[in-house]
């Protein structure tokens, strides 16, 4: 499988990698080719959107957010590896969902990510570990942020 | 150690692993042996419970939801390892505990769930590096969720 | 580099580690040389800080809480590896902070705890990848809460 025929297939096309938001490593590598990428959070049209799930963003608006953090998730990743066909295992991501304290279909939300893995490097590959989360504020009132561990060769 | 003796001895039954609630894996294997699991939520008499710490959930329901929760985690395990007895080092656990925003018992609710692990694995092998935080909210409004990460030979 | 040359320049000091808040290890070595350190909250004066960003907690007082939750983390390692200069890599830092509902600036809040990272261990090694999340309440009512992975030899 090449993963940007895939990619293209699907007409999926990835971001430039987002700017550093605070002072960490936007990817780190460890262990035998683990990297952790840190939390990213969506930027649409240049811009983050702002809101929470429960109250501004719809189910759909959250799932939508949930694919573009992953897509600058995996810009970040190939910034740090240069090729996204390195990419053997996605191993965990973990979800976080700004939403109202009576929200509560954060799994529905963060399955606009990890579908978007599933899609681009198949079921085995692709389909991460997640746990998928409630917060009350996310960093510049964001609706969704991502992190997540890759193995790769 | 045999770890079905000692379950057996402390009236410790495995439920059926849960289903599986979205798009992920609900245990991922990576690098040398090591195992994350997804994110598990109580599930008792084939319910699960609703509500908030500080509101509708006492902390003696909180800790036995931690526990239910990581029960589930461990019949994931099984069903991923086949055996319980592989586990090597139960690394890290991280307890989501839904509660109001006045509620700041989060470590009382979260040993519920990691003292079954020292029941079971005993102190060296079975207490993992662990972080409890609030949040305002889960999927499906359950009261606590659990995800680890467990190393096996 | 000697890290305790660094710390000293710099004017810092080891605290002691804090007690254990539960059932729980504060640290978990796993993999190779893989150590996972247990959420640590802030001392301050022998006493944790009570309140959230956005109310009674400023920006200001928010970073010095999470510089001192780091400490704690660099305390609770260094009871678990003898020495600070085995550090070969800082992977992950997860830092947790509990603010009002439209508290969004969480990322400055973080940078207090993974500058000190920087500054002790330098830019390559100490910049962990991180996410900087808000959460509705944490446990003792503190204002933040920090977990670390690193790698030592």
């Amino acid at each position: 499988m090449d993963v940007y025929g895939r990619m293209k297939e699907l007409g999926i096309e990835l971001p430039k990698a987002p700017a550093k938001g605070g002072v960490y490593a936007q990817a780190k590598e460890f262990g035998q080719g683990l990297i952790y990428i840190s939390g990213c959070v969506p930027t649409i049209d240049g811009e983050s959107p702002h809101g929470k799930l429960g109250a501004e963003i719809s189910i759909e608006q959250g799932q939508e957010c949930a694919k573009n953090c992953m897509l600058n998730v995996l810009a970040v990743l190939e910034k740090k590896i240069g090729d996204l066909n390195k990419v053997k295992n996605v191993v965990k991501i973990l979800v976080f969902v700004a939403g109202t304290d009576e929200f509560y279909q954060h799994p529905q939300v963060a399955n606009g990510g990890s579908q978007l893995l599933v899609d681009i490097f198949g079921e085995e590959v692709g389909a991460p570990s997640r746990s998928a989360i409630g917060v009350n504020a996310l960093p510049g009132n964001v609706p969704v942020e991502i992190e997540a561990l890759f193995e790769v060769i």
